[in-house]
């Protein structure tokens, strides 16, 4: 295996700094020894994601207008959390239920992961609830305006080569998922 | 189908507009009529990432430093590229060659999609190239410093259960490019 070295961070300023978008603009050192003082970082919070599951085989999935693709688009639910407030799998069973209405009786880690490790600090936290219930009332941001949308788990690999889900982060949680389900079986 | 809508974008300015780092501050109006005046959204190029096996059922990995995460990871090759000089595929050829050396002779592509719809613009095109093999003198950018690291087919998915491979992109390229060799065979 190759010695390969983390830069060394000598300075970093907020070139960014409020309450919805964070930038950071570092000076740093390559192992090299050459220093680059305009390497930009957006300081994003964590993300939990949960694959949830009905009885009847069925994923819950949330369709809503994403900003920044300027797209309608099917997403697993999920949404950003402070792990000062709450642990990834609170914030998943939160979020289910905020956007959909489905509760999870017992939540299990996917994984980890990043979506951009070189522009972006945050994580996403994959979870997966099985046999999860319609039980409480979704209670949406005032930016939410979401479709609750059931997709039979034998459509979903389908769906995915149709690109009716598009989002890297589901597509990853959609597969591990399924492996999950698959060893249980 | 529930009738959603589309925010309209009734301004839109740059907030940070450099080489590197890209932030466009909108003001939208939603659905319900409010207006929402601090939308935040990242201008991001768009990537091309290459699932590349070789004759002896490898895939080509890469592994380097990634200062938003600030760890050292393990990705499929890939990098950014711009439509109006070149298209995905020739990008996810030219990122193989010049951050491992392998060549390939034919590229499919998997699947375009999104990091982070909310926050970013930029898509990620997912390619396959098969019987790659090494031809060319490995290039790199002065950030880069890489290794390159072959993993069997048949140990890759163990990798993404031990979080040796913790990139949603990576991951869900993996998956579909798994999916298609089974499908072709």
């Amino acid at each position: 295996m190759k010695n390969l070295n983390k830069w060394k961070l000598l300075q970093s300023r907020f070139v960014l700094n409020n309450k919805w978008c964070q930038v950071r603009q570092d000076e740093i050192e390559l192992p090299s020894g050459q220093i680059i003082d305009d390497f930009f970082v957006c300081v994003r919070p964590n993300i939990a994601l949960v694959f949830a599951a009905t009885e009847q085989q069925e994923l819950v999935f949330v369709r809503q207008y994403r900003h920044g693709a300027g797209e309608i688009l099917l997403q697993l639910p999920g949404g950003s959390f402070n792990p000062a407030e709450e642990s990834g799998k609170s914030a998943a069973a939160r979020e289910l239920a905020e956007e959909t209405g489905y509760v999870a009786e017992e939540i299990w880690e996917l994984a980890t992961l990043y979506d951009n490790p070189v522009k972006d600090t945050n994580c996403i936290y994959l979870y997966l609830a099985k046999n999860v219930k319609l039980a409480s009332q979704i209670q949406l941001d005032i930016t939410e305006d979401v479709e609750v949308v059931l997709v039979p788990i034998a459509e979903v690999l389908l769906k995915i080569a149709n690109r009716e889900i598009c989002v890297s982060g589901s597509i990853a949680a959609i597969f591990l998922g399924l492996d999950f389900l698959n060893k249980q079986q």
